[in-house]
């Protein structure tokens, strides 16, 4: 799995745990056009405001990425942690320091282990290579079970291009961001406005479209590079020759790895599409559709394999969106459970049984308009309040 | 445990399971000036739609509830089945049904069994006692581990006089709403009005200041009743003889019930009171300590013990409210955890010892203004779990 002009490399650098890697570089042989998004998390990681200031030129030259700690609410050591970081990497690579984006999970409150870091980086730099990106999606895994890599390619104006795209995030994920951490790298030629905007749009569309916990981290981050090796005609809005491919192609790999994240969600056993449409408009449709994706009692309910369609009422009810209870449709994938605001029929293997598939899609019309939206989550199941109950200690 | 004036009876009707009290009547000798808040719930229960048309008169008879159904979500059955409940009990008791508050709590989408129902009332009937106020508390527990029901008493302008507060409610409790079932009776003399103000007043201070699992049930209702007995000249407002040592005793009565069903909330094994203050107003400190009461990881953390201040800062920095991460102060109890937006200290065994306690404070300043909020909260066990991808199955 490679781009050409991309580089790689993971290692143990023993940050915080010993023999997991936890450290990892991409490096792009060329000047790269770079985007990003970022948490809206009012608490900021440090890493975090680092990146924010790069990918605002629009240029980058490396990725460094670590698990173990999160570099956020550090004081004024996180700015000079994250500075003194980017110059270890830049002076290895012979890059400027202000080429070199960074990306930290972990710990909130603790400081990068400056020392394993800086030990690290020199043999980060001699074991580069382009077929490494995979040991970088497994550094940065933390409650991750799975590594979440995947590949894409196609023709831009006849020119052949490829796209390499990697995430991490299992926990803390959450609406209204770019969830944890997620790196795709291309050698397609685009502009950095319209790589910038393409990204916007297409984070909307797939990572602030899903749920674990609610809870949105201070660390989240998706970052693009694109060297423009492809050679096709550089991109510069949705116009321009091979921009509707490309659009696709980055927009469809966006949306499979937040699947992905949620697939791997923590403790998650089901992954499930929530999908509501009739409401008056589309933000209508995901407040509805956000507020049953993040409900308690919907969400053991999932786990508990449990057509329990009052849950759904109640979520729905409280969600703030507009609608007439006596007119709300819920089909579970082609089951109908709720007819007009009631039980569509008295029993429902036919529902019990959707409820047992490991993927499935909740679909609730609420009868008022056409404003429809889509969110993607899981379960809380006896495993979630175990990984989170002890993690860290 | 008694009122002077009112009677009360529980029957295991059979409306759901065997041998549990699951229906209760509560009837005032004389007619009883009454108040009611309900939930906010888009969705709204039968009974709720009812006992608001009758509160809004301001006199009432009797409250008859059950547990097993909730008659939400019944469609015009709903409405129906509800008027008969009432009519059952009015000509029982020799009342006009629009004098009978109702109340249901149970499962979403089913129907009363008006058939077991209308077979218990006149049993129930027979057996009204002036001691048996206990039953009702117990008739309408569902996941609740323990009877809730407290008593007060006091004088008003020398006048002595008494008061029974009895709740239930352990999963599908948010704020923004009169919490689950809450019924009050009283001997004070107070007019409609007044009563209806003081309850609303008592509601946001107490039921909508507390959160098991950020889920708004769609039957919530506190019901108060006071039949005018104790002789006390009829308190009109907040000026008249008697009304702060009443208003003292009543918004007491309705913290420490909502305090009950905290410590009662569903696999909780902590209650733990968020206080936020230094926030600019006293709407974003409820917004700041809404958020960390409900948060996932936060409530893991309170279950694991973890003093993980990280996800505190999260929790804070998702919320909306606006402050200086570099500014937060954060302490457990008395014991400092977070100083300036980072870690009060490196090792911090005081501030994990106050996480082995059964309950204590989270002590939030925001450093920004003098506005503050209170929310009690409890933690997400494995029980949570349990119970929830357990229950109705």
């Amino acid at each position: 799995m490679k781009v050409q002009g991309f580089k790689a490399a993971g290692i143990a650098a023993e940050l915080r745990y010993k023999d997991k890697l936890d450290l990892g570089v991409i490096v792009s042989e060329t000047e790269a056009v770079a985007a990003g998004v970022y948490t809206k998390n009012l608490v900021k990681a440090a890493p975090v405001l680092w990146s924010r200031e790069i990918t605002a030129s629009g240029r980058a030259r490396a990725i460094l990425v670590n698990s173990g700690q999160a570099n956020a609410c550090t004081g004024p050591d996180g700015p000079a942690d994250a500075a003194d970081s980017a110059r270890v990497v830049a002076e290895s690579l012979g890059c400027s320091p202000d080429e070199v984006l960074l990306a930290s999970t972990g710990v909130i409150g603790e400081r990068i282990n400056m020392e394993a870091l800086t030990r690290a980086v020199p043999v980060l730099k001699e074991t580069l290579g382009d077929e490494n990106l995979a040991q970088v999606a497994k550094a940065m895994m933390t409650t991750d079970t799975r590594v979440k890599i995947l590949e894409a390619g196609g023709r831009l104006d006849d020119a052949p291009f490829r796209m390499v795209g990697m995430a991490k995030g299992s926990g803390m994920i959450a609406p209204n961001m770019a969830t944890m951490l997620c790196f795709i790298l291309t050698d397609a030629a685009v502009s950095p406005g319209y790589l910038q905007k393409l990204l916007a749009r297409g984070a909307e569309r797939s990572f602030n479209r899903i749920t674990i916990d609610g809870d949105t981290s201070t660390n989240d981050c998706v970052l693009v590079l694109a060297n423009g090796l492809a050679g096709n005609p550089p991109m510069e809005n949705s116009q321009s020759p091979g921009a509707a491919e490309f659009e696709r192609i980055l927009f469809s790999m966006m949306k499979d790895l937040a699947k992905l994240l949620v697939q791997d969600g923590e403790g998650a056993t089901k992954t499930v599409r929530v999908a509501v449409f009739g409401a008056s408009d589309g933000e209508q449709a995901k407040l509805a559709a956000m507020t049953v994706a993040n409900s308690p009692l919907v969400k053991t309910a999932l786990f508990g394999q449990d057509a329990n369609w009052g849950r759904l009422m109640m979520a729905l009810g409280r969600s703030g969106a507009i609608f007439d209870p006596d007119r709300v449709g819920i089909s579970l994938d082609n089951v109908p459970l709720v007819r007009a605001g009631q039980a569509a029929k008295k029993d429902n293997p036919e529902a019990d049984h959707v409820m047992r598939l490991r993927e499935y899609t909740i679909n609730i019309d609420l009868g008022v308009g056409t404003g429809q939206a889509e969110i993607l989550t899981s379960d809380f199941s006896f495993d979630y309040v175990k990984i989170n109950a002890d993690y860290r200690s």
